[in-house]
């Protein structure tokens, strides 16, 4: 009876606060590393006597009960399919193998077809929350075979954030679907990030204010529509100081931030899907073009832009990069629940997008008041074909555009980048303007390429004799 | 004797129209079709004393010059793999197999390995310029074996455009070169309809010109520097007659474009590559909106907008909508000429951008005077990082950036989607601004990832102990 209830591994970060985060509610945890001196330092450190260290595969999976219960937390890619070739031939029928890496969903479900053959029931989880989240609650978000989450479900749901007494995990669907919605959860707080940059910028160059009173205002937004734990933690990065010069750190911080992937698959995705997410792409791309330090110095120099153009009244403008902001989180938002709306039908997953954002109200990155209102407008509607389509938030754009297009102007008239909150104009233009000009664009299809085109007026299609004029 | 300089496979209407233009050339072509009646057709249709028929692949390659040479023009995708099936077999050592499709450029690298060991000299050729440009003269981007080139280059060279009496064909590169070159092509191609459709919503909608000034405006732009195949077709669509009414046939087309996949991939491989091409992007999620009818009619209805601000002078408004055009026009090509300078370093496959412009200039669907410009730049300097560092460019964004601004902006006070305009001008600011908020970004991802963090004062990686704040 000394049989272990689950085994971790993978004893980097995110692998050790996890199984920590399950001893704490009681479980008993077997841990495994590839490197042994990983698994001893942990014991060593973090000592628990819910933990039990291994040091073979053939070991763990012996100490535990049946179904075998495993999460590997592990670097996605090539690492996880050598640990599933190692794990497998050691596993049963009816055995739950789960990777709670970020793993990409094609690569979770090729994953759960071939163990599938073998009876193992494989689980894509994704999780978020960074290591705090890991360790004391992540959001947490489980696909795969539907009955094996009996199994799985109680030991996720304890481990994870609570909102509102509600745990931050729900059974998300089949196969890579748990991978997805992570996938897309990153890909929405890449566009976060990217959205409170601008109104950083905003507010620094137009605005003028210190950082010692951006903080502040970053601060007072806690109080309202925008209260979440980015913009939390905007607040406090701001007014931080420096470790080694006087002043604040983020001055002294390089103006180039990395990626690690997970947003740019959710653009490429959409592309594929055919979805229009073009803010989470935008945030992509500005971390891109933000890495090219070399040619921005050259182009500095070179490419003369307009003069900034301060603000008028200080609280006026703070309130319009306020109202601006939040406009353009609600069309992130849309976007991206717009490409988990249709990823459920593309794939079969059967997603519900009430729940999903209920999963998000803690534990991960993107957490936020927000979100509450997200879950009530799916749980209103489940069928919602568009975030914007709600009273709620329709009334949202319907207040706040004006500002958003107020700053923007002022943006592009004092040469400010502000890739991800003029695409959401351009989003929320397209969708609800009533000329895109693309009638203009069938029609040239048609004439270089005889592609034919549809009618305002009649069914069907139509090709026009554009004449001899293209050969001129 | 009687032998056939070259084979055409697949004879739908580019298939016929190439061989007809070989045929024109004097070359004697062998043509094939897995479809016998499609052959027949084109035979009794088409009669051409220099075009032979023929109803099997045996009897076609039999009847071939070696080393043979055979071009496939047929649907890209499956459909090729299995004509490379049947056809392999009956293929020699030195046999040079062309795909002239729209295929994907890493199946043209696997094909062009795969029929290597076969000693197969594989070719993927990008051919732009519809059915008109392959009867008469297209665009054509050869990639494949750098020795075979003396073989099919006369042919090629015979039958493509003649800019300023060069031939608009040109050795691209080693294996999917050629039809990655044509993708961007493309991807360009779909920013470019994009931007004339925007300048289109201008003028339409704010300038107030009804389809016969607006006809004679893109008309005046074919004098000056936006001269160009894609100008020059929209001034004759918008004063052509509708077939069934009275007014215009553009008004009566659906404000809705479909697209094929060739813009979309190169949006996809950008995001790979880390290359920001945001304006090719914005141009396939424009059409992807498009398409959105029946929610963009529900989003008509709920969703309010400002109302159209109308433009002063027409004139001046004129003036500034070709500008900003033309701005936003450099801005598209640098970002496409910065994707194949990408991938050429990439793959390895020494992209010549200069002569590579060259080709542009006629036969495909981007002709311009504008690549003239592009041409002279990369010759200049064939190793220039960026279209805007060239003096030529560099004016011509400082002079227009401007007028870009101030229609981009009249624009979105009069809710207009402006997609690819707008990330022109955010593309610029990226590139050119002194800021743009990735250090805020940074600092973020460490606050809660501890990815860590450079400085502007320092080198090496930072980690900063953000204190407990991510906790609360």
């Amino acid at each position: 009876m000394d049989k272990y209830d689950i085994a971790v591994i993978g004893l980097s970060v995110m692998g050790r606060s996890l199984a920590l985060n399950m001893a704490d509610h009681g479980y008993r945890v077997a841990v495994y590393n590839r490197s042994k001196e990983v698994t001893e330092a942990m014991v060593k450190e973090y000592p628990h006597e819910g933990i039990q260290p291994y040091y073979s595969l053939e070991e763990l999976t012996g100490a535990l009960r049946r179904p075998r219960k495993i999460i590997m937390m592990i670097k996605a890619g090539a690492p996880v399919d050598a640990v599933i070739g190692n794990l497998a031939p050691l596993l049963e029928e009816g055995d739950i193998l789960m990777d709670g890496g970020n793993s990409f969903f094609e690569d979770t479900r090729r994953r759960s077809k071939l163990l599938e053959q073998q009876g193992i029931r494989y689980y894509g989880v994704g999780i978020s929350g960074g290591e705090e989240g890991a360790r004391f609650g992540p959001s947490i978000m489980p696909g795969g075979d539907a009955d094996a989450y009996g199994e799985i479900g109680p030991i996720l749901r304890d481990i994870s954030a609570k909102a509102e007494g509600e745990p931050c995990c729900t059974y998300i669907g089949p196969d890579g679907a748990g991978h997805y919605v992570k996938m897309v959860h990153n890909g929405i707080e890449y566009a976060d990030m990217q959205l409170i940059a601008e109104a950083y910028l905003l507010l620094k160059y137009i605005g003028g204010f210190d950082n010692q009173r951006l903080s502040e205002i970053f601060g007072e937004w806690q109080s309202g529509e925008l209260k979440s734990y980015l913009i939390g933690i905007t607040a406090d990065i701001l007014k931080e100081p420096d470790d080694c010069t006087t002043g604040e750190l983020v001055d002294y911080i390089l103006d180039s931030a990395a990626q690690k992937g997970t947003g740019r698959w959710t653009s490429i995705e959409s592309l594929k899907q055919g979805i229009d997410v073009s803010m989470i792409t935008a945030a992509c791309n500005a971390r891109v073009m933000s890495n090219r330090l070399q040619e921005r110095e050259k182009a500095f120099r070179l490419l003369k832009g307009p003069d900034v153009t301060a603000a008028g009244e200080p609280l006026s403008f703070i309130r319009m990069v306020r109202e601006g902001l939040y406009a353009a989180k609600i069309l992130a938002y849309a976007q991206g629940f717009s490409l988990l709306k249709d990823a459920s039908k593309q794939y079969e997953w059967n997603l519900e997008l009430g729940k999903i954002a209920s999963i998000f109200r803690a534990g991960c990155i993107i957490q936020a008041v927000f979100l509450n209102d997200i879950t009530a407008a799916f749980q209103e509607n489940p069928n919602l074909e568009n975030l914007l389509f709600h009273e709620f938030f329709r009334q949202g754009i319907e207040k706040n555009q004006g500002s958003l297009r107020e700053i923007v102007t002022q943006g592009i008239k004092s040469g400010l980048p502000l890739p991800a909150m003029t695409n959401a104009l351009a989003y929320l233009d397209a969708f609800r303007g009533a000329h895109v000009g693309a009638n203009l664009i069938q029609a040239q299809r048609d004439c270089f390429g005889a592609h034919t085109y549809l009618r305002t007026d009649q069914e069907g299609s139509f090709h026009h004799d554009w004449g001899k004029k293209k050969e001129d």
